[in-house]
């Protein structure tokens, strides 16, 4: 292993291997840009099976929350930690207070929360010795559950999707097939109902379904059907890489748009979505609601700029539609460019204010 | 190539990666231990044949500096930094200015110094972009060149030699092989002469041996005959691992002790040291007095507090002597002993600190 040659390490200003003996704190934090300001992102917790594995994880994990900052025109940047070990076993209270330490170290270039093996319980303990966290509840001086926040984003953004499909960003009447119904498909769910779209939905939990059905009157099928579900639109919502080979031939919605990170197997599936005539709403875009609503806690939660920013979704995916219809490119490829121009016009603002 | 468990990984703090595109800076900042203190340590360049032999040096050198602080009883800890590059083609201003943002992202827990490879010039450069810069000269804001001070340290430490091994701390009448005449071996010289030792010298320069012998009727002797010279005590202030089998077989000196940095080739050389009946006193602890001149900057430069704590240096090395005598362990085994335990005990204080 090397970390400068590392696939995604991509420029990564700052890659920091942290240890503290006393815990068994073993962590990586990559910080990747923060030319529009201090990184945000999750730290997770996990037993990979070496360095390596763990180290290729964050890098690539904090590229990804650069791209969504910048595309949903926050003033932050990417960054994202892990913290090699078995969640179940050895996560203490002093190995989550040493992991606050060594985030405060970089005296907050670095913005942790919740992810993946951590808890919004354990956050309570790193808050003990760093202020760099965000997404904690009210009563531990964040901002509560972001969850509903990121579905309303995902709701403002298939409305853009429809608009630009079928002329109306209107969803009544519409099929809506919802993959997985944690807390913010869950959420979605309400919203469309509430919108009057007909839902079809699936869990992994037939409970959990089957309350959807009760709910919002959702349709429920088998986790395997969801992707050919008659329906307008597809609404991943729980794993990644659920756009492959296989789900795209059996797709039959014109719009594929939901919470779920890394929706795309390989980049090359967007363009099979193209292809086939689907429009794709970029995950990092139509999912970045959830962050909007964490990243408005550094500079004190305003809600008014949360709802002002979440709307911008929708103009956001208007433009990065016409981007990839007009340079016939992928939605994804359009939305990374986007972002980057953010980023570059920044590094060159950054430059020039050095300079002087 | 794995961080944590490079052999020198040691429980480092922090062992941070950094990068800045434009002006292809590529680097690794090691921060050891800050359980004293901020740490100091110079930041080398070199053209690094691979990015495991430049982990493997930053982590070697910054654990060294973290016993050297602990053992010249400064309130710093250990830290270095090398940047992976040819000084002499990729050496540019854009470059040490993104190295002083590297240095300044870690908000003063790494303080940085010239090196092999960098200039005091080089550093007026990276000072731009970070405070956390020290061993500047006066008109840069720092405290000047430390190498009188590194001497006299030296000065004060083999007089401290003396006084264990003959009984008197006076070196007049003594022979003193210093081998190698660079700034720190050249100000020796002149402390020695002063004191009216009498001087074997060598050097790779034929010329500045001749100065040598003119200033202070320096004997010079060819650079390999420097180790068999008839003196008392033999002065190395050059290279390091000079300490060797062959070597140790050749001295006829009493004493070894001088400015050089890693003076034995291997830890078991401090037993054959102490086999054959020389006293050595560790390099780390008896060249401490350039580093306790440069941390002294950092709270504002107080001459008087430098003099003290180079003073200091002679009770340090006396009691390093005794312990290995008691202890029937070599002087750098007991020097080691010492600084850990002030570093132990720094750590259960800030965990006590930390705790309440």
């Amino acid at each position: 292993m090397t970390v400068f040659s590392t696939e995604s390490f991509a420029d990564h200003e700052q890659v920091v291997f942290v240890s503290d003996a006393p815990s068994g704190l073993r962590a990586i934090i990559a910080v990747h840009d923060t030319s529009l300001g201090p990184g945000i992102g999750g730290c997770r917790m996990y037993p990979y099976a070496s360095e390596e594995e763990a180290l290729r994880d964050v890098l690539r994990l904090s590229r990804g929350m650069t791209f969504k900052a910048a595309a949903a025109g926050l003033d932050y940047g990417g960054a994202k930690a892990v913290i090699i070990g078995d969640p179940k076993t050895a996560k203490t209270p002093a190995l989550l207070r040493a992991m606050g330490v060594a985030v405060d170290r970089l005296g907050g270039r670095y913005v942790t929360a919740e992810d993946v093996g951590t808890t919004v319980d354990d956050f309570a303990e790193v808050r003990k010795t760093t202020r760099h966290v965000v997404g904690l509840p009210a009563e531990l001086g964040g901002s509560g559950d972001p969850s509903p926040t990121t579905a309303l984003g995902v709701f403002i953004g298939l409305g853009a999707a429809a608009r630009y499909r079928w002329g109306s960003h209107r969803l009544a009447g519409r099929t809506v097939a919802v993959q997985g119904l944690g807390n913010v498909g869950w959420h979605l769910c309400r919203l469309l109902a509430d919108a009057d779209a007909a839902l079809v939905v699936s869990d992994i939990d037939p409970g959990r379904a089957a309350q959807a059905a009760s709910a919002y009157g959702a349709r429920v099928v088998e986790p395997e059907a969801i992707y050919a579900a008659d329906a307008d639109i597809f609404a991943p919502c729980a794993m990644g890489a659920i756009i492959d080979d296989g789900t795209i031939d059996a797709l039959r919605a014109g719009i594929v748009g939901g919470a779920a990170n890394n929706q795309l197997a390989r980049q090359e599936h967007g363009f099979r979505l193209r292809d086939r005539g689907i429009l794709y709403a970029p995950d990092f875009v139509i999912n970045a609601a959830g962050m909007i609503r964490v990243a408005s806690e550094i500079d004190g939660f305003d809600q008014a700029l949360v709802d002002r920013r979440v709307a911008r979704i929708a103009t956001t995916l208007q433009a990065i539609f016409e981007r990839a219809d007009a340079d016939a490119i992928t939605t994804e490829a359009a939305a990374m460019d986007i972002a980057g121009q953010r980023l570059r016009a920044a590094r060159a603002r950054n430059a020039a204010a050095l300079a002087t």
